[in-house]
């Protein structure tokens, strides 16, 4: 791993690597936030999965998550949000292909050679992390994101509850099944056989995890992807009917942007501190 | 002035302007917060200045400073950094010109026509303020500023101590006259003859200034510019020299960036917000 840059951010770290990724077959960059308390011993890890057209340097610079980060001791890794490069399949459209993961394994060409991003996210960062940072405790790792990385989150954690100990989502694209972002990328990673979609899509895990945590969503009202992409009123149902204990926090006025998320992160910092006794 | 942007953030507003500026005789751009207080009643004002290659963006983007605004009820004024156009004045170098106004009223052509900012920031932002943001109570205002605006927050403040009320600076370029930055951009501006320069240099400013309030400086140890253009030492020793209270905080590790800017934005605004009665 390459460290690309780092920077003194609230008393700890925040620092950008470069390497190359097994599971995407291409390089990648990654970016961490260590708080002070890392010098000193163990702490818990949040991911933080981005949306679409994203890297893994937009919720660093954006977001405002180092303060609460590191009054609460969580360290956050943040990937990028596909592979990229020359070598890797590419889409015309911002919603597929590179910046547009989706956090999938794809199983469809051209895409599968790279498009591997969630055994790279499930499997290859805690490894990779518990090599390289030792004060991170990867046993106690939370996952959140926004917009495709809120699908990100909610899938990974409802597909791995041993993994994933807290989750939390902004804005997610709650039921991609039935949604045309996530139909268009599910029909390219995966195939049109949508029986092959539903391990990737919140709605229809909630159905059959045996994810037994609280699960805290906020989406904004006066977000523009809100009735024709993100769909949380699906997952309400869905979490209901599962008898899963979903907060799903509407919140007026809010949009899909930055600042959203940077209004609410400190909530979510603390609801995954507190799952795991950071 | 037209809207070109409304986000709500932590329960305000966070909004960006365009408008056609009479004194840079350009289009420009103008981001403002609205903190929530400023729905009930008035609310005190800061103005912050943005460094080197900025627009009005960086600061509401990367700062994180939203959330203290929020909580002390302070309007933040935010303006682009130099005129801006295919009929405004450039240099080659990303130093002089546009992003790097220098917030200087250019007597030397070809700047004169356009780059006229101390004008812009302490005669037009106000008035225009005053007229679009009742809530907005421009005679109680602080300046701020960071690298070539924390050198234009200080030197506003301390040749107008009518108009601000407290002062604070990131990283400033404190002694432009003896700096490479400041050398170049004040010989463009003003002209060879170094005389002309004295109202543009905090150092010689505060030999003279009627200032009698508090000043903060925050200074990153390992800020790459530190040495070569900045000078912080320069401004402790005319302060004291002049009997000024200025506190100039050196923090370790910190670099010239908006992680700094961040870790320490808290600080600047509960001081402002305190000199100013919000």
């Amino acid at each position: 791993m390459e460290l690309l840059s780092s920077h003194r951010s609230f008393g700890g770290w925040q620092q950008r690597y470069g390497f190359k990724s097994t599971s995407l077959n291409s390089e990648t960059t990654l970016s961490v936030y260590l708080p002070p308390q890392a010098d000193r011993g163990s702490v818990p890890l949040l991911y933080w999965l981005s949306g679409l057209t994203c890297t893994d340097e937009n919720f660093v610079t954006k977001a405002g998550a180092q303060r609460a980060a590191a009054e609460l001791g969580l360290a956050i890794a943040a990937p990028d949000t596909s592979p990229r490069g020359a070598a890797v399949a590419d889409d015309a459209g911002w919603d597929l292909g590179q910046g547009a993961g989706f956090y999938v394994d794809a199983t469809q060409d051209p895409w599968r050679s790279h498009y591997q991003m969630a055994t790279y996210v499930r499997d290859e960062l805690p490894a990779l992390l518990a090599a390289h940072f030792p004060a991170i405790d990867c046993d106690r790792a939370g996952i959140s994101g926004h917009s495709m990385g809120g699908h990100g989150a909610l899938t990974l954690a409802l597909n791995n509850p041993d993994r994933y100990r807290s989750a939390s989502a902004f804005a997610p694209i709650a039921a991609p099944s039935q949604c045309p972002w996530g139909e268009k990328a599910l029909t390219a990673y995966l195939g049109s056989d949508r029986s092959a979609w539903l391990t990737y899509d919140a709605c229809e895990c909630l159905k059959t995890s045996a994810w037994d945590r609280p699960i805290l969503v906020d989406q904004g009202e006066a977000d523009e992807f809100l009735a024709g992409q993100l769909l949380p009123q699906q997952l309400e149902q869905a979490a209901q009917a599962a008898g899963k204990a979903l907060t799903l926090r509407y919140q007026p006025d809010y949009n899909h942007s930055y600042f959203f998320i940077a209004s609410f992160i400190d909530d979510h910092l603390r609801f995954h501190a507190e799952q795991l006794g950071s």
